[in-house]
């Protein structure tokens, strides 16, 4: 009896945790998410110099509050999950494991705490939320589209990045005797990214006629195959909308007259448009 | 009698001042943009110290002029109006009011002068008037389009953010022992989303190699991502131009019925799909 | 007689200049090009101190040499032409004049030398050269989409223009206390529209967490609306070629049965496909 | 039957180093591969002064292992090849006898060292490998799409970089008295390449306030017309996708006359269009 009790009981706040369509379950969903922006809020908070130094204790208690909070929450997903392991070891046991550990290592260990930051990945737990709600079918077809490109964009990825490696290093050759920040060829490639992608610090700039010649000419390659992404999601998403149109446009749209077997024959036809007999 | 007369000349200001159907109603929507752009233009030259310096009385007396051209209109627009309630608490009914009263309060208040930039916000009357114009068509497929794509950028926006936060805390961890400007967490979120849109101003910039490895990671996320809201608008602007072009082009495919009248009948058709007819 | 020979003689060189249809002309217009461009590197050279200080009589040589041969053109294209002043009030026209006459000023007017740089203007006849090229047909198209979504174009660049006053004017309600370099509503308007752009040169950016806040807006704003004019114009050339390959794709694949009027039978086909009559 | 022997041999470490079809083929294009990223990220690595202070005999070692591989992989490539004098003047033997020949001219030659740097061109060779390899699919729509809009790009090019150097001559004449930068007209060119294509470096910006609208308006200029190539390069995509679906709809869309076997006769058709025989 006891224990059948328990295994409702797990059953129970199991599906308030890991469903959502229960009130209770998105009830917790939405708690789970105020907690986690309140926590990463108060780890931004802490991490500003002059804000620490009037409200440590405040702060320090408000932590302990969430830190506490997730290790019950931790537990519970744990007890009431009937494999736990596969839990602990997925994608999300470990970020929800990362969060809350380092506030109980900095009893220990000095210098640990600012590993709290970590914190920050359970953001990432926002994408599961949403994804049981209402933004699924947009989530969709937006990781369909992607999926439908992957290969073109990690072409174009590539080429970038080895473009950016081959400029960087002429441009390392070019202007590493100047004090323009070219010190070496990692820097240099840095600084080809920077510029390639249209960022642009300006922490390094080139300064010989020669560098700021092919400088623009990075910039202007940069500028145009801005183009190459933006057109192969763009073709992606557009086929994708025709393909939906379309197949709402065909099926409700036509049927099949009995006598002659025309089959583009509107819904709302009462005759045949080929023969005219009759249709039911 | 002099009940009804004042309700006319009530309706006619009313009609120039909210309409612009009217040729009375044009000409006072142009003047009022011509003084909106005026008192913008004022208030941008009397932040400018050193022409504050020369012609401080110049300035101030047009804007005294203004001050009391924008409360003529204030009342007019309350006066006229049926429901004066609803005006003032309306969004364009509290900007009339903000760029207002700061002259008035300038009076007593020192110090509340500046609050008087407040009146730009009336810029955003351009809209309304434009709404009203010839734009609206425009405006209105923009706004279509727009609304048709609101969840998907609104989940692009909120992925982007949650982007910004993890990899600026990610950041943080690496950089916040340099002399990189990444001195708190705020900062460093702030810093991945001038990386992230591709503005990179330069005040912060990673010093560490491991920095600029995974900057240049969120440059190059950045350079590439762009491509997804643009994906998203240019279908859904492109889904609109077919549509629209898809209806032109059905009319001249279709003939009339010459027994039941129904005008979509398909060219090809021997007879109407309505009443069976022979159509020649 | 002389007469005669002088109005030929004009004819053939208006032929030569102006067009370039023939081999002479296009001639002519190579040579033009080449010569613009000499005169612009020439000009650039100049303004590079180091290399004006060695090779200064040298380059003052060449450039009255180019400034003869613009002047001798510059002539030869009033005289020639039947209606010199339609020419000399042309854009073409004034640029020509304003391209030559400085080298003349600097003899006579101190400091009116620098105004040489207006050579660059006729690097414009570029497109002219071109446009009576091969390119014609491109850049037709070109017009033609940027003319389509002209009204489009101007709303956006309006509400980008007005969003960057209005913003501007807030961050320098926020910023104006500080050392930030936001020391008047111009400078801010004008960071604003660096930011927005995504251009962000950081010699003015935000110091105070509000202003970084707010920054942080503008520019996520800035990189999502960059697509809605992509998206316009992605829309256009996409109609555009669908027409031009709908018009291509129709035309000459149709013909009309002479027996029961079925207007979409292929040009290929020897027999009607709904009644079976032979088509010649 | 020496002779024989040979020339077996020959070929088939053509077949290995040339194609890459067998498995000994792929194989071989692997190993070459690491072996260029080891050889970039040792150069990288070198270029590094901290890292070279330390490791110098270690990287110097290394590096002389991998030039042997590298030379002989170029003999291999020459001897095998029935053609040699092809390969070596080929774009790929230079870039080859580029990466190999510095280290052995550092032996001679002080400061031909950093010619090493040159190995970097090698990355282009994963193109190559890439080609062979299951990219080519997408590489051939990707080239395909771009070779067809390659005059539009051409002329979109040539239109950026002419009116930036029309708008950076500009730029000269307004901040050349100023100390902003704008030292010399190829200076104001690059600051204009720079801001036009929204990477905006900061190292040049303008201080006068002509100088700072007329940058606004560049800015504004440059954040608009990268619609154009994102526009043409996006419908030139979606072309290409709606093409090669359109066959693809096209196929069971027909059906085949039992008379005259012609394959393309439309579903809805009575008589075949080639022999007018009744289909069912």
């Amino acid at each position: 009896m006891k224990k059948f009790f328990d295994k409702h009981w797990k059953a129970r706040i199991y599906k308030i945790i890991y469903h959502s369509d229960t009130p209770a379950g998105k009830l917790f969903d939405v708690v789970l998410l105020v907690v986690i922006i309140a926590s990463i809020l108060l780890v931004m908070l802490e991490s500003v110099n002059s804000i620490d130094l009037e409200y440590h204790d405040l702060l320090n208690t408000a932590e302990w509050i969430i830190t506490i909070l997730f290790t019950i929450e931790y537990i519970l997903r744990i007890v009431t999950n009937s494999s736990p392991k596969k839990y602990i070891l997925s994608f999300y046991g470990i970020i929800d494991l990362l969060s809350t550990i380092p506030k109980y290592l900095s009893l220990f260990l000095v210098g640990s705490h600012s590993l709290i930051a970590l914190r920050a990945l359970r953001l990432m737990r926002v994408f599961r939320i949403l994804k049981l709600a209402r933004f699924m079918g947009e989530s969709n077809n937006f990781i369909k589209a992607l999926k439908a490109s992957k290969v073109k964009i990690s072409v174009f990825v590539s080429f970038v990045i080895i473009l950016c490696v081959i400029l960087g290093t002429v441009m390392y050759l070019i202007e590493s005797g100047q004090e323009s920040g070219f010190t070496s060829i990692p820097r240099s490639v840095y600084w080809a990214i920077v510029t390639l992608t249209t960022v642009g610090y300006g922490d390094i700039a080139p300064v010989t006629p020669l560098g700021q010649l092919i400088a623009s000419m990075i910039m202007i390659i940069g500028y145009g195959i801005i183009a190459v992404p933006t057109g192969i999601v763009s073709a992606e998403f557009a086929s994708q909308k025709n393909e939906f149109k379309k197949e709402e446009d065909l099926i409700p749209e036509t049927k099949t007259c009995p006598e002659c077997l025309t089959n583009d024959i509107r819904v709302e036809a009462k005759y045949c448009y080929v023969c005219g007999a009759e249709i039911a």
